[in-house]
């Protein structure tokens, strides 16, 4: 593998000289400043996490996600766009992502606005920005896809990604969304990627070059050229990880697009309808049904040169880490555990999952060295993936028994078979669920998460343990 | 509503007592013996609990179950029947009933025996009456069913119930099962009913009268007969719930099978499937397709003189609880959130879950009052429903996109539609799923129950915390 050399700030001597400094204030944990570390898993339910542990590791094994020592869960709150008070029970990674950039409860689509009135609302980076604190977001989408751009914009609909994707914007002729009055020209802030280019974040890293190709709005330069204007050192390798300027903003964009996933089924193969015979078809309960033969999941070769996110993770905490007298807020999304479970990718979902988690193996090793980091890991909504049994409770019954949807089954390190299930529409693309998420978070969390917390609540606790200023925020919409 | 009043020893003047002594010996912790409530959910994933809290308080709202310090989550853990070594991912009540109840992992059918070799293993509340603790078993199922009799019997299949259910078991003409080596003529315990007939537990709750009506076996009298020999007050109606002997063990079997619902879909409708229109017939993305009414869950008649979860758990505390120097094991079941998922009934679930969550506002009011409680709660597996979008995430393609399977809609006292999805097979019932499931405990689980645990490791933490002997244990299989 190419594994860049990460320089780490971890000086031995310093780590002494911080540890004496704290305990002759009688506490190590105020040596230093504050930072936290919220990871999010894209769709990332308690399904994903036992298939993807199941597979991994095996039933009776521990992904580093398992042993954190604070487990909790989240809700997740959305509201509809036309009526602001009016509860939707299942929400999209905007919605929720924007909660947790700004703690309030708004609609399908939005990033940091308000639900019908669409005001901007001042996000966690922009407040410890203020604060003095450096900020950094990490994805494996394109860094201008709803997770990481509800941290840096504020833009009424989430497809407006680009100058070039501003008014009517189409996918294959259908028309997903109108961003008119965020047009500059009409005193919005213009499209996402540009947001993110005229920012102040010090790290960004992920997909979607595409996204920063076109000209900014009114401009002859491009939105690569503007944020390097705006001071950003670009880079789109992942072996330019190794050496960038401690002293710049960085940007890297690493593909066109999202960034390609780690795993993929046999032969590309997703999830399949199982197979009707003759009789079957004549009547359910006759006949007999085949199902998807099982395979293991592989490499996906897509991936050669692109960074993983672990190394991105641990690249933006070397980055951010360089001011040792500044704390950080830094966000690291595993987008695509969400958009393989869309197209039924089971394998797809695994390796973005095994990618988070070792994003968190990184965060876990920095807070070893920084122990004021609060370190959070959740997920934005649930997903489609169900675990079911490969063989039915009810084969006693000597009838066919499958699923209506599609089925994914994996050949397991336990040497099983581990069926997976997409079963919640007809369409092509499977929806995101309403479940409460999973919410984890490290040592530093004790006292401050509880067994339950809203996802706005989790800004909160952010922003307090930082000791952010909320005077810059706007009044939060009526919930 | 018909409410006893459940007398409770709960004498002031003991309490003021109990907590001087506490002081005096410097802790109020070590007052009393102690006591665990493990509550199980069957069924109960995140998915049910989203769904319960959803409809019955809103989204914002919170269940007593939300508001438990602590929140982690338990490994469900199953092997096969024929290679005990070889993992499947996807349980039923009764393998994961007997992880709880005995701390082994076994297979699907086993109540407190080995996969393959058919050993007996000892229960907790076997290991808690060898101690001189008091004992209670408290289920909406008959007590007969899986969860309930994991805790007492040790029997090769589930489906064993009762003295004429012993050999060649089956529903509806098809064989489910064949208890033939537990017959007591070859050496056996005997079916569940007599085992708990010839038990020592101190309170059995709950349905499945039937099963102690058949004659014991090779005996004139009947199961029934054979619990009041061996020193059983057996009542059968929930009135009688208000006056029992302190000083005799008590059987209630408030119903013949398992115990009515509280909640049913308006004129007993369930998840239905959606309807197309003739163009959709012929291709899925023509025509339209119309989803279920939108309907409210309404009371069902048939629990009328019933009692609930919660009296029953009242009165089984006030039983446990009138000889103070003793500590007790109790566990407390709702068993039909699982039933009712099977059957696609969304409102059954919901109710079943209100019901536990009542019952753990009564263990937590006992808690108050005895600290040295430990109360877990927690489900056995997943199950079938989903909580889905009642507008499709993809709605602006303009095509018709709806679930394979059979939907519910639901109006909440938020004033939206609540959807759930159940489309995990094409059978008459729906299977569980493998996810791992929601586990919850008081203050007294601080420092004991860490964020994810194994459900054997659950057995052993209650052994512990009531300082119980595992000598009387087998050796557990290997795992």
């Amino acid at each position: 593998m190419n594994c860049p050399t990460i320089r780490y700030r971890f000086d031995p001597a310093v780590i002494v000289a911080t540890l004496l400094t704290g305990m002759l204030v009688g506490t190590v944990a105020s040596a230093g400043p504050r930072n936290v570390i919220l990871i999010i898993g894209d769709g990332m339910d308690d399904h994903q996490i036992t298939i993807a542990r199941n597979y991994l590791v095996g039933a009776a094994g521990k992904l580093v996600l398992d042993e954190l020592p604070l487990r909790s869960v989240a809700q997740v709150l959305t509201v509809t766009d036309t009526v602001p008070s009016e509860v939707i029970y299942v929400a999209d990674s905007a919605n929720t992502a924007t909660s947790l950039s700004t703690g309030i409860v708004t609609s399908r689509g939005r990033l940091g606005t308000t639900a019908g009135s669409d005001r901007d609302v001042t996000n966690i980076v922009e407040l410890a920005q203020a604060a003095g604190l450096k900020t950094g977001i990490v994805a494996t989408s394109s860094v201008t896809d709803a997770t990481p751009a509800a941290f840096v914009a504020h833009i009424s609909r989430r497809y407006c990604e680009s100058p070039a994707a501003m008014v009517d914007v189409a996918y294959r002729g259908i028309t997903l969304a109108d961003c008119t009055p965020d047009l500059a020209s009409n005193g919005g802030k213009g499209s996402i990627s540009e947001q993110i280019a005229a920012s102040q974040v010090d790290v960004v890293l992920g997909g979607g070059a595409k996204h920063f190709a076109p000209n900014v709005a009114g401009g002859d330069h491009s939105v690569l050229e503007a944020a390097k204007k705006n001071g950003f050192h670009v880079i789109t390798k992942g072996s330019e990880l190794r050496s960038v300027p401690a002293d710049k903003k960085l940007l890297g964009v690493f593909s066109e697009s999202h960034l390609p996933v780690r795993l993929q089924g046999e032969d590309g193969r997703v999830a399949e309808k199982p197979k009707s015979s003759f009789m079957n078809q004549v009547h359910r309960y006759l006949g007999s049904v085949t199902l998807p033969e099982p395979m293991r999941c592989e490499a996906n070769p897509a991936t050669a040169g692109v960074p993983s996110l672990e190394m991105m993770t641990e690249a933006a905490l070397s980055h951010l880490a360089n001011e040792p007298d500044k704390g950080f807020f830094l966000v690291v999304e595993s987008a695509s555990i969400d958009k393989q479970s869309h197209v039924r990718n089971a394998c797809g979902s695994i390796g973005e999952l095994e990618q988070l988690d070792e994003a968190l193996a990184s965060a876990l090793d920095f807070a070893e060295q920084y122990p004021e980091t609060l370190i959070l890991v959740t997920a934005d909504h649930g997903h489609a993936a169900q675990l079911v049994p490969n063989e039915s409770l009810f084969s006693e019954f000597g009838v066919p028994v499958y699923t209506p949807g599609h089925l994914a089954r994996l050949v397991t390190r336990d040497g099983a078979v581990l069926a997976i299930n997409y079963a919640t529409n007809s369409f092509k693309l499977e929806e995101h669920t309403g479940v409460n998420v999973p919410l984890y978070s490290n040592a530093a969390g004790q006292g401050r998460v509880k067994g339950m917390v809203t996802q706005p609540e989790l800004f909160d606790i952010m922003v307090k343990y930082l000791g952010l200023s909320r005077a810059l925020a706007l009044p939060t919409p009526s919930q």
